[in-house]
């Protein structure tokens, strides 16, 4: 399969690598033509790595991966231009988080999300939620740590989430522990637990680490 | 021990109830000093079950349960009297959440939490928030749900932090299984958990799960 990667820092180019080394072919997209880090990227990892535009990473994949940072997602994806989006399945890991004064600000948050701001953009796209729960290690090598711990998916095309189910399963992800969540508007739940993350993050000292719902019996 | 319990629905029952069982007293507080639910309650419950108004559960109480709803909290406390929570430990379980439209609502959210306003509208008050990431079937039974599954608490005092710690441990979490996310602010953390909790519930059709926290070897 062909993929686009949109956004060069850790997360793109840990997805990208993954991506790469299970055989399918990647172009890592950036701002500009000659990113640096991904021209790095590109000449480390193979030849079935390539890197562009936003524009040229969107025209080359049949999936695109939203990497970047929730609130670039929207201007990112536009410079891609629609037209290399239609139809197309996009997973978007990004989380709306940026520091402000120290302190860690969501925006959007409660009444909207970044999964459905893409969703009502792009309307002839196919977004998929996930991964945004975990690091970037964990997203492409989940047995970093023990347990039936799971990741979620939220979108409203069930087709592109077993689409993307299958691809969590080549990065590790069992279909039995990849939680459906419903809709695109459950986007804002799997958002809204960045907090927590980052309070567990600080509380113990890792990130890696994730949760296992567990039920009763 | 003597706990006012603030608040005569599920919660508030239930955490009242199982009070009681471990042989403390506890007044159950309600608006009206006649409150249907807050009489039947007390009448059921045996010789250490008592009911009043707020301010009467509150002075009773050596440790304070805030049981209402998020968005009542400091109406309801403020009611209580802030000379019957001076000193005292406020055991924080509520979340401000309403249903608006078919649409869940959480307010304050992100940039504030009901238990920032308490501990910040009492700060001669040692507000622990606590219990509000789980149905209140499991906050007095956690064996409920099978696993190492954990509960959070927050808040400034770590004397309360213990106190409440110790709480737990009679229903039934054990010290190993309560994490303490540091401060009041991550009670924000744990209030924007909510929107996740109901897309589980949602999706799983159960209310009696809860996370485990799985961390690499």
């Amino acid at each position: 399969m062909r993929y686009a990667v949109l956004g060069t820092g850790d997360v793109g180019r840990t997805l990208a690598g993954k991506l790469v080394e299970l055989g399918h072919e990647v172009t890592l997209g950036s701002r500009t033509k000659d990113n640096e880090a991904a021209v790095a990227w590109a000449g480390d990892a193979g030849p079935r790595a390539f890197h562009g535009t936003f524009e040229d990473s969107a025209a080359f994949g049949e999936v695109v991966v939203n990497a970047v940072g929730g609130r670039l997602a929207l201007a990112v994806l536009r410079s891609a231009g629609e037209e290399h989006l239609d139809g197309k399945v996009i997973l978007d890991v990004s989380n709306p988080m940026a520091f402000e004064d120290g302190e860690m600000r969501l925006s959007p948050v409660e009444s909207d999300s970044v999964g459905e701001q893409i969703q009502r953009a792009f309307p002839r796209a196919r977004v998929v939620k996930s991964l945004n729960t975990v690091n970037c290690a964990l997203m492409v090598d989940p047995a970093r740590v023990p347990g039936e711990h799971q990741i979620f998916v939220s979108g409203e095309d069930d087709g592109a989430k077993e689409q993307v189910t299958a691809l969590l399963g080549e990065f590790g992800w069992p279909a039995h522990r990849v939680l459906d969540l419903g809709g695109i508007r459950t986007a804002r739940a799997v958002e809204m637990y960045l907090p927590l993350w980052l309070a567990l993050f600080q509380s113990t000292g890792t990130s890696e680490f994730n949760v296992e719902v567990r039920r009763a019996r």
